[in-house]
């Protein structure tokens, strides 16, 4: 039980070697140049002050680099976290006020400590709950929904409202209202953000520099807008008589220390918010963290990356943040700036710390309308519609998931969505489970194969039913097999023995041995015998136990065909017997 | 589509022999004598007026006799239904008032649409979420929970609140004011009571009664030990000076017509209530029904059961009655008295009504403690550890959900309880798929079988790892694969080629899907091929369709024994290869 288990710097800080560092300073150096408007971008998302966004771009990183195991991650805010930070304190006090900053500490606190105690029990499997199409179905909801709440900072209109139609309908009211000059930063920085996106990297390319420089630069394009759109609001003073909303003063200095609230009842109102927020970034999180790790042959381990998460949201929590989480574009950018382990992200806390001491009067004449730019671009490159594409094609019920998640999202907001996706694929995942296939089974001839009757032509026994039931036996599918016997019996009244095949029945709850001793009981009264065959080992010793084998009205063999060979033997003793008697 | 199939009177009133006649006459006469104290009795559980719970046997049984599928089911007010009415409507008005009432009339027309609409749409397999163990437990704790509320009408005193812990102690707390009359009339009711359950029975037969008689002579226990207290009251006048609470008048006349209330924020509040009286209702009363038309090998069909209830309800809810259901007790008497068809139910409600009309003014000096003490009788026969015994014994998973309903009951009131109860056993279920048993196999000497290499001595090839799933591949296990997985290759470097045996995969989600392709890029980043082998015809199917085998890196073998052979020959002459380049 060594330290290091838990505290991985200590063997990445010993093992340190000095041809890490130079790509090190350099993944530092860039990403805190993309990191300082996104946090500012992301607080304003989130409801709270610009400096809210920088404190939780300085301890967090600084906790999870000392806790966490992925050697890239760069954590910090992030887009849908932040929109769950919004709606979460959205209802618990008016934003501006010392309460609402109050209650994104508290969320964050909680959410650190639900991540922790996650990660020392060992339970990261509990995100597991969230499946691949839940995930994607909230995420391009989410996306959406983020991308239509900052159309007001675009267009320079107040909306209040949190899901997807509320905000559409106080856009379209209020078109008339629109701050012109507002609207053009915010409509040109989108235009030239756009433009760097899908077009900036293959004309550098076409220039002569490599594909890695010129991905970065295509990276750096919001600094370069955020740049430009400050510098024109400050020469022009658009935010005095045009009115053009800007960043304005940011306390200077390192973050203040701040002890979350005690009131028991906040907790009770946070903490079913905390712990999605905890779930879905520690889902977020895991996967860039997992893929950044393959690429380079090396592994994460999720219950160490709870610890990870959780330390860098108490840190948040205790140094005026709000909930962080691994953020995907900056954690590739990190990667790909040269980051080769964990200082990357100690030195990144370093230089936003000494931004925030130095450099905010820079910010004063940010406009918000370009940093709802930046966001909108950030978020639109999540909606992901090749998933349901593919969940369409190969499952219904994925699909069902799917899109289930984002309506909700979009309808009811993001904590109704993801319980809702939850529940529905679970209630799927059940459904699917309760009405078993099973197949009428034949031997092929010449083998020892039984196939399916429907599927290939396989030689059948009168007198004999040999039903594969693919599923295994509990409460929820119990029932159904009864009725499926009784049907299958009543339809075949020559049959004298029911062969049961096991193969794929990996286990059976109380409510299915009740369900096997109801069968056994009708098809005796049938005079029919219940037979087992290919049971498992594990489930055949808790038959034992409970003494099931001693009322089964037939024998446990360990094939179908030694039970089609017996019984087939057995029923012709039978029909020699009667006739001896005729 | 015959109306017989919707309306099953159709069909048995038609075909009615007079040779049936005397029995249905016979039992009627005899379940209305026990109904009319059961009403009583009930409608005080659920703390609403006596004339309602008479109500709640007339129309309802006359509804259940058209549209349902059982000959024998005895319907009204239960025990189980009637605690959950008390607790549903018991926060909306105070007892006594008329929106009481309305409440009460409401809750049985949304259970009984509920239940109508579940029919309808062949529904009837949700009532499959509740387990053998979470009923058990739920039935149980209730009737420990109803025998405790009963306590107060048989010591005289008064108390309030609905949970265990809460009825104890404000017993205790008042156990100076009880009312000595009352408690004498009480213990005497009670010991009389359990005396008939235990002894009555064998002393009449060894006083030479048949079986038969002298268990129908035993259940009229009850209605004897009301006739003698009533009596003693109206002689010895004990309503008067000694404050021995009485049934009083009842207002004489059929049922009235009831309109139930339109408000839609009752409708929203008394759904979820509605809902759960609707499946437990169900449950119980199909489990009665079932067990009785196993008995004369006739069929009952759960989904007309829906409509059947349904309808009951909803004549429950149009004339002054409230929730209903299929009694226990009540329909065993029927059945065991001679009931044929649903005559005999209808006779009943026939006899109930001629009884609400002239002989109300008979229950005046009925004591509430003789029917509080029938209650106590009646549900501690409910209580049944044996349930829990066995389960204990046969899987941990099942006795755990039984637990968890039955204090969640005593704690936390009736629909906590099932809802937690629900939520452990699905949750348990989830546990137990999320981390599927998987088996190393390896070839049984002489055969084409391939067994646990931990369970038998059998022959295995270096190179080859061939790992049987038992389980079907879905979101919550599919990450456990890929952890499994990596860390068995990590294991065994020498390892080229992995089988994956999925006999027992029944289906593979879209996560899983995705997981699958992870592991197989991964075991090829490492040199390491995945195959699959006896791939189930439907799962093939899926993969097929989306083009899995094409980024496959190995093949799709027919059998483990196939996948054996080809791939032994493959790395012979991989060696001979190398040891040729050699």
């Amino acid at each position: 039980m060594s330290p290091t288990k838990y505290i991985p710097a200590l063997d990445w800080l010993r093992r340190y070697r000095r041809a890490d560092l130079p790509g090190d300073v350099i993944a530092s150096v860039i990403v805190t140049i993309m990191l300082i408007p996104q946090s500012l971008a992301y607080a304003l998302l989130a409801n709270l002050p610009p400096e809210v966004g920088l404190y939780a771009s300085i301890t967090p990183l600084i906790a999870y680099a000392l806790f966490g195991s992925s050697r890239a991650l760069a954590v910090g805010p992030v887009a849908v976290v932040s929109l769950m930070t919004a709606s979460a304190i959205g209802g618990i006090a008016a934003p501006g006020t010392p309460e609402h900053w109050a209650a994104a500490l508290l969320l964050a606190l909680i959410s650190g400590l639900f991540l922790l105690v996650l990660g020392v029990a060992r339970l990261g499997f509990l995100a597991n709950l969230l499946s691949h199409p839940v995930i994607s179905g909230f995420i391009s909801a989410s996306a959406i929904l983020i991308a239509a709440s900052q159309v007001k900072h675009i267009l320079g209109i107040r909306i209040s409202g949190e899901r997807l139609h509320e905000i559409l309908l106080q856009i379209a009211e209020q078109i008339g209202a629109v701050n012109w000059i507002t609207g053009l930063i915010g409509v040109a920085s989108l235009a030239f953000l756009f433009w760097v996106r899908s077009s900036l990297a293959p004309t550098l390319q076409r220039l002569g520099l490599s594909k890695g420089a010129a991905d970065l630069a295509a990276r750096a394009g919001p600094v370069a807008a955020v740049l430009a759109a400050t510098v024109s609001v400050a020469m022009l003073r658009f935010d005095q008589g045009a009115g053009v909303k800007i960043v304005g003063a940011i306390p200077a200095g390192l973050p203040p220390l701040t002890l979350p609230s005690l009131d028991p009842q906040l907790w009770v109102d946070l903490i079913p918010a905390a712990v999605l927020i905890a779930i879905v970034g520690f889902v977020e999180s895991v996967s860039v963290a997992q893929s950044l790790a393959a690429k380079r042959r090396q592994k994460i381990d999720p219950d160490q990356e709870l610890v990870g998460l959780g330390a860098a949201n108490i840190a948040a929590a205790l140094t005026g943040g709000y909930p962080v989480t691994g953020g995907f574009a900056r954690s590739v950018v990190n990667f790909a700036a040269g980051a080769n382990t964990q200082l990357a992200a100690m030195l990144t806390a370093i230089l936003i710390a000494v931004a925030t001491v130095f450099l905010t009067p820079l910010f004063f004449y940010m406009p918000e309308a370009v940093l709802a730019a930046t966001i909108i671009v950030a978020v639109l490159g999540l909606v992901d519609v090749k998933t349901l594409r593919h969940a369409w094609h190969y499952s219904k019920a994925d699909a069902v998931s799917l899109i289930a998640t984002a309506a909700m999202v979009l309808l009811f907001g993001v904590e109704t969505g993801i319980m809702v996706g939850v529940g529905v694929s679970i209630g799927l995942y059940l459904w699917r489970t309760s009405r078993p296939h099973v197949a009428i089974v034949g031997q092929v001839p010449g083998t020892e194969h039984y196939r399916n009757v429907l599927r290939h032509s396989v030689i059948t026994k009168p007198g004999i039913l040999a039903l594969r039931v693919d599923e295994s036996l509990y409460f929820i599918n119990a029932r159904y097999l009864e009725d499926k016997v009784a049907a299958l019996v009543a339809e075949q009244p020559q049959v004298r023995h029911f062969v049961l095949i096991c193969s794929a029945i990996n286990f059976i709850d109380a409510s299915a041995l009740e369900s096997l001793e109801t069968i056994g009981r009708n098809l005796s009264d049938a005079g029919v015998k219940l037979h087992l065959t290919e049971v498992k080992g594990p489930v055949m010793d808790r038959l034992r136990k409970v003494g099931f084998t001693e009322y089964l009205t037939g024998e446990v063999f360990l094939s179908t065909h030694q039970a089609f060979q017996v019984l087939s033997a057995g029923t012709s003793e039978e029909r020699s017997a009667q006739r001896a008697n005729l």
